[in-house]
């Protein structure tokens, strides 16, 4: 019983997975039980009896798209020492997260998803609203630490470093500008600097 | 025969307006010469020769939508005083303009043509580039005027300004957070106060 749930489990996860991969490329709408059937060589009903509905599934691939950047983004950042090096870090693999072949999963969902109510865009918006709280948390404790400045409003650092990413989006996929990378990292930096506590020295981690 | 072109210009010019009003609210890819037709009362052959395609009317609505960017952003900023007050009225017309019903026609207008190579996409490239040309050349004025630090790099603002704007739309369209507008102009504050020449004193406009 155990066993078959644990199967039953992995099962899930290995279709949400495939489910990511497309959605990441043709999109959350274009996904459908249909395509993912032929994506995963399981039937359409097995397929329902999982997802119970197309919404479903979509709300389930962006949780999925979550975990996966928790995963890949949060989980490395926070083994990075407390302050600065850490909010250095969440930054980089959230820029290296959104160099995937489709680009970011949730640039490209939020176009989508913004004006159709439901529960997908719920899902994404509580993402979305997660991910600003953990780079504020961020701040908030390399303000702590004394590395950035005490009237830092780790909110508005955290909105600010989700500008910089969007525009980073824009400029590298949409207006494919040769020098995005350059300009995202050095307003990053222009960031950093102007938020930093005097007496704190950067340390850049590699 | 003057008479009738300057006619078939004001006719032509009418339905670009109509057009952009229903891109505005609906998105390009949702346009169609059928509904356009039912929105202006004209028949679609009468349309079809105005624009031929599809095709051709998107790439008309988005010249259309520079159009009116122009007129309602850029011209008025470019009556303030050269420098630092043309800057700022750059980016707080360009604000008001995404506050419209249906939000900024171009963020919706790209996330929508991202993906869809062609003369739409072309035109909608063009234009924002034209877009961040202007900012920059408002902040190189600016640099050549002492308001800005000399090493300020004209494009490097613009795009931190542009990285500014989007995270202001997602913040207040998609998060619908509360305080996105005041968070927008603080962020802006702090990025002028970056590059502001020592010994400039900021002089807001109203």
């Amino acid at each position: 019983m155990v066993r078959s749930v644990a199967k039953g489990e992995a099962t899930r996860q290995a279709i949400l997975a495939r489910a990511f991969e497309l959605a990441n490329v043709g999109g959350v709408s274009a996904l459908s039980i249909g395509r993912l059937a032929e994506a995963t060589g399981l039937s359409k009903s097995g397929l329902f009896a999982h997802f119970g509905s197309k919404e479903a599934l979509e709300v389930a691939v962006v949780e999925e798209a979550a975990r996966q950047f928790v995963q890949e983004v949060m989980v490395p950042a926070l083994r990075q020492p407390r302050g600065e090096p850490r909010v250095r870090a969440l930054f980089e693999r959230w820029l290296a997260w959104g160099q995937q072949p489709g680009g970011c999963f949730f640039v490209g969902a939020t176009a989508e998803l913004d004006d159709r109510p439901g529960p997908p865009r719920d899902a994404l918006v509580q993402a979305s609203k997660d991910w600003i709280d953990a780079l504020a948390t961020a701040v908030r404790i390399a303000v702590a630490e004394g590395h950035l400045r005490a009237d830092a409003e780790p909110e508005q650092v955290a909105f600010e470093m989700y500008g910089i990413m969007l525009g980073s989006h824009t400029f590298s996929r949409f207006l494919r500008e040769p020098d995005a990378l350059a300009r995202t990292r050095r307003a990053f930096e222009r960031l950093l600097a102007a938020y930093r506590a005097p007496g704190h020295r950067a340390r850049p981690t590699s």
